[in-house]
């Protein structure tokens, strides 16, 4: 039997409570990134595991924050893929930092929302501010920047730019060519662009079929050719298709691959096409000089979008988006109830975030992204970037001098897609002997808890991705994983051996 | 200059920095919530006044944490209207709690990004299990629990949601009546529904023209009546127009208005509609059962959401959606690409939220939301809330004990709507004298600083909110406010009383 009355008389706010609990989560935060390394990268925990572990029903008595802290201990942590391990190489990375954390903490701790201008100020006009900084940084033109007429908002994830870029783009087309035609769209991407723009597509009504994934061949690394693009564009529009948007990425989710965004944008352009540089990964790169190339072109592109929480040490979630018409935005997406009316949005002079995005409420990201900003500085953000280009150089070359193994594609940033070599005729497409023993490879070296890496499946070539990036990552980690890799490469040869 | 190199040898994630900064925002943030009270509510500052404080770019060397925390204090304090001030009283509360930040901390401190079982498979299962607790507080009917075949995913806001539900029951009625018919599909509401609804319908390609917002009475405290629905959607079908989509709130923006669900989702059900019940603001308090009767019907309906970051002491954002058929939501969201592939997925057995919602990377939502649960317990929540809906109750009692005062609907959780009253011959709709003096009320007192609360306009009348829930407020904050509301309506009757 519960009792009647357990209340206490402590405000949850009560800021001597606050403090204590949050120099021990502090502490614990501090010493889980010191002791990650003892952790297996990979969860090993088996599916429903949790459910056995905690109570069927939330308690009706308040606990204390001790024991809340051991449950997170015995039973949250081994259920977590350490995306902060030092040898995580998966997917893309999560980086993290210092400034990231505590600036995610800082804003929760403002605990403000907001959707205009009146309900926060302060988290409009820095978002302003630090958008134009960053757009500097990673020289976009100036028609991107509030300074050059355009400017630039922080979403959750680049899913939310592609939909809203989506929707603007939809809605400008559908006001010129009638707006019962949104059957008639098509969306033009790559077969290597994110399944996100799939998904977003369907989202905002364009029938799933009027996505084109143009192919893209391994001779060319996986870049979308404008010629292979104009072919199919043009074939649309003799069957009366209306083409709509185009999405060019730099560095792509299975091999980073780069689009050419000028002669891209030329043929879209021709075609009246919205065009979104999709640089969730690649675009972090471009604040050193030596990678701004990868977006020469984006003056002729519509918006441009990176993620800060993969490759920019800002933590999740931190979609940076760029665009040269934030009217287009506002006219989809203005709402005006007379609950939210102000004096501030009626003058037109400022900026109401919730007219740029999905959502109406919105945390406070700006602060950490300034505080990432701040904290390490150009230089140094150049230098950590750098970093984990070089191990990635390092890492290539570990596999360039291996004769069992060989890289599919170049490299262009911190990732390295390679492979175990076949004898050749093994190499007959995604069912074949090659493929399947890397992704025997793949398992083993996974399962071993020292390092977590991912696949891709390209041009029926089934490759490993070693993605650094991971903020801790140092030159040992890769050196390790290279041994890792190398012993569980002994032992499948040996498995195969007695198949030749 | 800048200097050729000014890299730092430290990592970003170096623990002792991590710790020696983290003690510093915690205290940094405590120190906030106790000196919270000495600043004005509504932020005063100018708009744009934060570009001329802060330098044109980003540093290029790195700046100590002192630095920045002091034009945290300096430059951002100043321009932040304070949501976690006793004496906010505007919009709906964003209400706030140690474990809610502390878990927001924990999240980016483990810095997971969980979009599929394996990724981080104690963020996929301990969010499946706190919606079944959190559930089950509500009494959900068991067919919107994991338990009973449906089940629970956290996303960010209220927007999400309706989208998200939204292009489930598209795709589910396309999939019926043929998927180039979108142009007649039909959304229903009342003229009270929040307006993220109208936004997100044309977000998934809804024609704006068929949103309809059925008109609502002041006799009927601002509910959607069946009759007036049945009404809207026989007219539609006889058009040939088809059904598809009816909202319910459960505690609208404007008045807190409760849609009866029972009679609703049986006029819904009859025209074969997915019904969604908005219970953003409302839906808390019925983890109280005095409250718990709000949602009756409930079971009729096909999906449930409430925001935790509301009313629930879970910071922004925290967003829970229960359906019934998460394979409607699966059906429209899923994506498959071969570099997301993994056995725990294709086994089957497994959840991966990202098919459940917009965004593929999704934060560790459910760890704030745990602690906010354990932290305080059943019964400490439900002390809280009916410590809110005390405190409005006092204030009403406040307000009918003043003639020159009125509540306009009755209050049904912790919100007041009130207004003066004017003479007879002024209540003549939203241009009339009554609403401008109240309008210059709120203004004046929005603009003492003391006290933030925010209007509405429902059937001509201006009323002002009085929305209890910040967590920081206490009953002597509730007298202040009413203390500085009388002021200032003095002065305004003095004002005014020459126009007599």
């Amino acid at each position: 039997m519960t009792p009647l009355t357990t209340t206490t008389t402590t405000n949850p706010m009560n800021s001597d409570e606050f403090r204590r609990q949050g120099h021990m989560l502090i502490d614990f935060i501090a010493d889980y990134h010191s002791n990650i390394e003892q952790y297996p990268v990979l969860s090993r925990v088996k599916p429903g595991y949790l459910r056995q572990l905690l109570p069927p029903s939330a308690p009706y008595e308040a606990e204390p924050i001790e024991e809340i802290m051991k449950d997170i201990q015995t039973h949250i942590i081994p259920g977590i893929t350490h995306w902060q391990h030092p040898s995580y190489f998966a997917y893309f990375p999560c980086s993290s930092s210092t400034a990231g954390i505590l600036g995610e903490l800082l804003a929760a701790g403002f605990g403000v929302v907001g959707f205009n201008w009146e309900a926060s100020p302060a988290a409009t006009e820095l978002e302003t501010i630090v958008m134009d900084w960053f757009g500097e940084m990673l020289s976009l033109p100036k028609p991107y920047l509030f300074s050059g007429g355009g400017g630039g908002v922080i979403m959750g994830t680049t899913c939310e730019a592609f939909i809203v870029m989506l929707v603007a783009a939809r809605d400008q087309k559908l006001a010129e060519i009638g707006k019962d035609k949104i059957g008639k769209l098509v969306v033009y991407c790559s077969d290597q662009t994110h399944c996100a723009l799939q998904k977003a597509a369907k989202v905002v009504g364009i029938r799933p079929g009027n996505v084109r994934a143009v192919a893209t061949t391994r001779a060319a690394a996986f870049a979308l050719s404008p010629d292979s693009l104009e072919s199919a564009v043009l074939a649309d529009v003799e069957m009366g298709w209306v083409p709509l948007f185009l999405c060019a990425t730099i560095g792509t989710t299975s091999t980073t691959a780069v689009d050419p965004l000028k002669p891209l944008c030329h043929v879209a352009k021709e075609y009246g096409m919205w065009v979104h540089v999709d640089a969730a990964y690649g675009g972090s790169a471009c604040i050193c000089p030596e990678f701004r190339h990868v977006i020469d072109g984006v003056e002729g592109a519509d918006s441009f979008s990176l993620n800060a929480h993969k490759w920019f040490f800002t933590t999740l979630d931190c979609c940076c988006l760029w665009v040269k018409n934030p009217d287009a935005l506002k006219r989809s997406l203005s709402t005006n109830p007379e609950y939210l009316r102000n004096q501030a949005s009626d003058s037109g002079g400022v900026i109401d975030y919730k007219d740029w995005q999905l959502t109406l409420s919105r945390r406070f990201r700006s602060l950490k992204l300034w505080m990432v900003l701040r904290s390490y500085g150009v230089a140094n953000l150049r230098s950590f970037l750098r970093g984990h280009v070089a191990m990635a150089k390092a890492f290539e070359k570990l596999v360039a001098g291996d004769d069992r193994f060989e890289v599919v594609v170049p490299r262009r940033f911190a990732m390295v897609c390679f492979r175990m070599k076949g004898s050749d005729d093994d190499d007959d497409g995604d069912e074949g002997a090659n493929n399947l023993m890397n992704k025997k490879l793949l398992e083993r070296v996974n399962g071993s808890g020292r390092v977590f890496m991912t696949h891709a499946l390209v041009g029926g070539i089934y490759l490993l991705r070693f993605a650094v990036g991971s903020t801790l990552t140092e030159a040992e980690h890769v050196m390790e994983a290279w041994k890792v890799i190398q012993e569980h490469a002994d032992a499948i040869q040996g498995d195969y051996k007695h198949l030749y």
